[in-house]
């Protein structure tokens, strides 16, 4: 062992970043399966890296990888170290890598084969006697959703997903977390029928954003928003996250499962839930999650479904100065596909406080920018007394939280134009996240990596917050199977624009429009 | 005539200060008494001058000063062209100034003597003839106030202050408007006796500023502050106008007046007026008056005034680096002055919106800095679902208005600090008046001289409001010269603090603390 606890300590980079709460993970190990794929070298690898030089691992942290190759404890260290160069946010210290590395094992196998799997618990336990990791072991299933079960049944026959006394076991599963409310369904099962559901950690990469949880902070820590916070102040509210990039190489992955499943279901419910949901009695986990599961039961799609959703398929189009394709022309995508790359919804809350205030979820590819925004639309005022022409250019007032990029918070209001009249025109008020705090944000990942070693499962959905997304969603995707299977299709939109007419004319219905991010 | 109405409106400047109402003053010519004195020097004749560089004043304009000097025109042209080079915010055009030159005269004479007024008659008539101002004049008294009964007298027996037909005469006075309750009614009775009130335009340059006037817009244009605006969100509120400079070479006129008639009797009252006020049916002059003498209706000075008034006088200190003496060393001062150059007083509004809600009203000369405020410091959440050590460093929410310098509106709140804990730390939202408007904004005197000449008089408190703002002031002058009269003085301060103790405590008594802006 190469450093103490109290080394770890005196890690200046860790005392920044927490100086507060300085929690360390315990004795553990984690085991990735799946990590020859891009989420293991682009993320997990180097979020651990970053955990470690921030003084967050405990030093008996060890680190396997599971895996068809043929490789030995060296290679894989090795794919470990060039991951960690080429995408870890920290400074890389030649120290805290050696540290690191010695506790790197691989275990060559497969899903299926039993002996794979006894050789993964030989070396786990070797790893619990010579380095101390406790028999605590995280399992991170980076890989299909149709492999779960079978890593799940064989993590139960050897004798790992249920360890003895105090040691823990936990599952760390990456979306998409079924295809529809009944195939969600059946995957809980089979998870919870091998761990029990304290022991399973859903990554929502979202949740783990400092803004995504600042909202949190900023409803219920203050005085200021909470009396605005409802129907009757509030319009509507837009939940937008819009990509600029298209399906380049990850068309085999999305044809079939399209922008409702990829994103809706999770990342936008999600924070529509955080948005909309009522005081927790504390943020605890259990308090947490039965608010969230109390809005989203309340949560609907709004009816007629012609009306109220929207969806599409990019077409060629210019993007950054440079001519793109459309989706029917990518490489590896069906030409004759349905999958939608754009879907708007209106979803609909059943509760005192949101009843009649529309919520509008969208989300595309090669749409205008890249951008993640929740945004509250106020009323406008009962009554203005002003000149009518002097408010020709006031708007509604807004409040927007802005995910990313440039995260922060932004105020829309009417401020009086300098002049000599009593002119109102709409301004913006701005706080930025990143230059209100000199303390460095984790990365999405890391938070949720160490949350999952730390046992703390407030930032994962549980089954019942994943089940009741699709019961949200279910009826708009098998409204649109009905018309596929009536020979529609989706609407095309042009690649660097804003989606659909079809999504436009779902809210200029009731006289609103989208913001332009 | 050197130039027709259609040039003016082809000026650029005057498009770009103001394109929504275009409003050009009607012929008329300005008289100024005291143009020897420092205000019109620096900011009358200047002001003139922009209006006319921005096309705001009809060709005809004519402009008259009227002294005891033994001036011709010529010399009075000079005395405004130097005034104007020195201090006018437009750039300077020979042909502007050509043309305003050509209607400049020159009255010489006294207050008492009924021949100068003669004279001045004569050569309004003139410039009604000859320039076609209409006998449309406005009387500037930038005067002590104990002569503005002797030149009102003088006006009205020359036959100047109550003109035939639909010309008007408008008299235009300049603080203080009395020392006291009963000196303020009988300055008004003398105005009054002369020029109705629609004619009495009194002179508060802080509701000229662009940052008061947005006070209306941001409460009565938007649907987000209402909300929040009243005693169940509202703490307390906070107006400050703090001074940095001291008394050099003003002693003699601000000695026996003081801070509190010299500054919260007008302006902060006046800003007091227009954060409590309820929405006016419109802002029409009758409307917005009708508020503020309403809401200063129900104001007063909150007891014991021994708990609720503080009053100090500045001692020597370091401010700007220099080492600054004392109020009772600075020349011209009696050094057993008790004059206060520091005052803060509670108020109360007893309304439905405001009871119960303290509002604190402070100013002072040679303060940490220079600097006008106006802050609703909001009450905590009434519950924080949060960790207690969390929330250490979360203030009480606070909406501030700056009136000057650095003009805006900054919203403070709590936001999560970054990192794994639920921290949560007070962070700024700002919005800057000046960078949000591409538009100049024009000077509170060029605002408030062109409504005299438009005859609107929405800016311009009405001898009610100024004597409402005497009444609230009047216990706590009152109280002071008690305690004068038993021995007692105004506490020390150092110059560059804050003020004294006793203000510090005024607000400490109930747990709050002013603000360092």
């Amino acid at each position: 062992m190469s450093g103490t606890l109290n080394d770890e300590w005196q890690n200046p980079l860790r005392d920044k970043l927490d100086k507060r709460l300085p929690r360390i993970a315990g004795p553990c190990a984690v085991v990735i399966f799946g990590v020859t794929g891009d989420l293991a070298t682009k993320k997990l690898m180097p979020a651990i890296y970053d955990l470690a030089n921030r003084g967050l691992l405990p030093p008996t942290f060890s680190l396997i990888g599971f895996a068809r190759r043929d490789w030995q404890d060296e290679d894989f260290g090795n794919i470990v170290l060039t991951a960690v160069k080429a995408h870890a946010r920290t400074p890389f210290r030649q120290e805290v890598w050696d540290r690191l590395n010695e506790g790197i094992r691989f275990v060559q196998g497969t899903f299926d084969d039993a002996d794979s799997f006894a050789r993964l618990k030989e070396t786990l336990e070797k790893l619990d006697a010579e380095r101390g990791t406790g028999g605590n072991h995280a399992f991170y299933l980076s890989i299909p959703p149709k492999a779960f079960p079978t890593v799940c049944e064989q993590l139960s026959t050897s004798g790992l997903a249920r360890p003895d006394g105090d040691r823990w076991s936990r599952v760390v599963i990456e979306k998409p977390f079924g295809h529809d409310l009944e195939s969600a369904r059946s995957l809980n099962k089979v998870v919870n029928s091998v761990f029990p559901e304290s022991s399973v950690f859903r990554i929502d990469h979202y949740l783990g954003k400092e803004t995504v949880q600042n909202i949190l902070a900023l409803r219920f820590a203050n005085q200021l928003f909470d009396p605005i916070w409802n129907a009757h102040y509030v319009d509507h509210v837009q939940i937008t996250m819009a990509e600029d990039i298209g399906l380049g190489g990850r068309g085999g992955y999305y044809d079939g499962v399209g922008a409702a499943r990829d994103v809706i279901q999770n990342h936008l419910t999600q924070l529509l839930a955080l948005t909309a949901m009522e005081e927790p009695v504390s943020f605890s986990p259990a308090e947490l999650q039965s608010e969230k599961i109390k809005v989203l039961s309340a949560t609907r799609l709004a009816e007629p479904l012609e009306e109220n959703t929207s969806r599409g398929q990019y077409t060629e189009g210019w993007q950054g100065g440079e001519k793109v394709v459309g989706l029917l022309q990518e490489e590896g995508f069906s030409p004759t596909s349905t999958t939608e790359t754009f879907a708007a919804l209106t979803l609909e809350v059943d509760t005192r406080r949101w009843a009649g205030v529309p919520f509008y979820l969208r989300t595309g590819k090669r749409l205008g920018r890249r951008v993640t925004e929740i945004a509250l639309v106020f009323k406008r005022a009962p009554h203005l007394p002003f000149d009518a022409t002097m408010t020709d250019e006031l708007g509604k007032n807004a409040l927007v939280i802005r995910v990313q990029p440039d995260e922060g918070i932004t105020l829309r209001f009417g401020s009086k134009v300098p002049g000599h009249a009593m002119e109102v025109r709409d301004v913006n008020m701005d706080f930025s996240y990143g230059s209100a705090f000199a303390e460095d944000s984790p990365e999405a990942y890391e938070r949720l990596i160490l949350d999952v070693l730390l046992g703390e499962p407030s930032l994962f959905p549980v089954n019942q917050e994943v089940e009741l997304s699709w019961e949200i969603l279910d009826p708009a995707l098998e409204y649109w199977a009905s018309v596929d299977a009536a020979g529609g299709r989706p609407d095309p939109y042009e690649s660097g624009g804003w989606g659909p007419d079809s999504a436009t004319e779902m809210l200029a219905r009731t006289g609103r429009e989208w913001r332009r991010p």
